[in-house]
């Protein structure tokens, strides 16, 4: 058995290409979720106060976009991006286009737009994908467009 | 008193122009704040488990990328950007040129690098901040390009 052993349906750059899809599992966000991660990350009252959070330009609790970012990154990791080499970024372009809310309900649906082999390390590409997550009304709570380090199969 | 009352060094729109500079407080990050993280956002071998990060990309343990973001949020919000009207993203552009370890002592240095005016709505613009997180060493370990909504002070 090699010392990396995943699971057959784990994917290495070989078996990416462009235009290749991917749809994660969901995950439903409460008040509480919202709550402890803006405590500790973002304490500000729209993330951390339900009464305080009607004055607000949110006009409502609203999750932080930080929050958003973890639970999609959360998801992908357990099988949403399936790849056998991790999930390894290097950077991207985030928009939030809507507030995820307490009771929504969050999926990722993920999109190979590019893969750019390495210049001087032939094991590994780079790896654009577009990340766009979801709530379960089909709004758009997050794009990623994220650049993933993404290594061949050991030979 | 007004509904919205601040301290007095926080700013709204009317006191921001392109070229201030901020500068966070600091955090020190542990092993624990970052297996603690990614257990919950981020379980990758890399960022939960010392032993098995040895034999990764990574070479030891290293925090989720969108923790060392959630960090410098905290670090924004608790001063390190002084906005009255909060900060409240829309989106942005994320690097990560070198990984957070266990023992980094972050803060955050951020400019202000446009101002754009809402086209409809004349109390807020946008204002483009870059965010520069660096460890003890000087070390760049995110770069955020964000576009913020930021409000005039109430008439």
């Amino acid at each position: 058995m090699s010392k990396m052993s995943v699971p057959a349906d784990q994917l290495f750059l070989d078996d990416l290409y462009v235009g290749q899809t991917f749809a994660s599992a969901a995950h439903k966000i409460d008040e509480a979720q919202i709550k402890a991660f803006a405590v500790q990350f973002d304490p500000q009252p729209f993330h951390t106060d339900t009464e305080a959070a009607a004055g607000t330009f949110f006009k409502s609790l609203a999750a932080s976009g930080w929050h958003t970012a973890a639970i999609t990154m959360r998801l992908n990791v357990e099988g949403g991006l399936p790849f056998a080499s991790g999930i390894i970024g290097a950077g991207g372009e985030i928009n939030w286009p809507n507030p995820t809310r307490a009771g929504d309900v969050l999926h990722v649906e993920s999109e190979v737009v590019e893969i750019t082999p390495s210049r001087s390390k032939p094991d590994r590409s780079i790896v654009t994908v577009v990340s766009r997550t979801l709530n379960q009304r089909g709004d758009v709570v997050q794009t990623l467009k994220a650049k993933l380090v993404v290594f061949r199969k050991p030979s």
